[in-house]
C-alpha cells in the first residue's frame, strides 16, 4: 500500500461533492451531465471534482468520445478500510465503555423502580 | 454522522505525518516531544499538525500544563470506517474477478503440464 494512494484518496474524499459522486456510481456508470445535475453546479465544476476522483484512481472513464461514463473503481477504498480499520479495536472498546455506561445507568433505574 | 465530520476526519487523514502521529498514538498517550521525534521535525511543525487532527476530534489533549499528552480518538475513524465499509461489494467483486482470473491461469497451467 503507497503512502501516496492514501494520501490522494482521502483528499478526495474529503469533499461532500465527490463523496456524493461516488455514491452515485455506486448505483451504476454515469455521464458528466448525469453526474452535475443533483447538484445544480456546473459541467465545468463537476468535471473538476471528477478530475480529482480521477487522479485519486476511484473513478475510470470511458472512451465512448461524447458522453465518457464515469464508473467507480473500488481498489483505493479498499485500501483506505484496510488502513482505517487498524483502529477498530479503539472504536470497538469505545462501544464497550458506553454499553457498561448505559447498562450501570439501566441498572440504577431498576433499583429505583423497586424502591419506588 | 455529519458531513463535516467526514470532511474534516478525511482532510486530516490525507497526510502520511499525520497518519504516522494516529499509529504511534495507538500504542499509548504521547507528549508533543515525544510524537517530534521520530519526523526529525520542529515542535511547532508537529504542533500545526496536532492542531488539525484535534479539530478533526481524531486527538485530545491533556490537561497537564507542561506536557499536554496527546490521545487518539477513534470515534471519527469509526465514521470514516463506516462510510467507506459501504462501497465494500465493489471491492470483494474485483477480489472474485481476480479470483477467477488467476484460476483460470491455474488450470490453464495445469492442462499445459498434463499435455507436456
Amino acid at each position: 500500500m503507497s503512502p501516496d494512494t492514501l494520501d490522494s484518496t482521502f483528499a478526495a474524499l474529503s469533499d461532500p461533492t465527490r463523496r456524493e459522486i461516488l455514491a452515485r456510481l455506486a448505483s451504476g456508470e454515469a455521464s458528466v451531465k448525469e453526474l452535475a445535475e443533483p447538484f445544480e453546479m456546473t459541467l465545468p465544476g463537476v468535471s473538476k471534482h471528477l478530475k480529482v476522483l480521477e487522479r485519486a484512481g476511484l473513478i475510470s472513464r470511458g472512451r465512448v468520445a461524447q458522453s465518457r461514463p464515469c464508473r467507480l473503481e473500488a481498489a483505493p477504498l479498499w485500501e483506505a478500510a484496510d488502513w482505517v480499520g487498524r483502529y477498530r479495536r479503539f472504536w470497538e472498546e469505545g462501544f464497550d465503555r458506553l454499553d457498561d455506561y448505559l447498562r450501570g445507568l439501566q441498572s440504577g433505574v431498576d433499583e429505583g423502580g423497586g424502591r419506588g
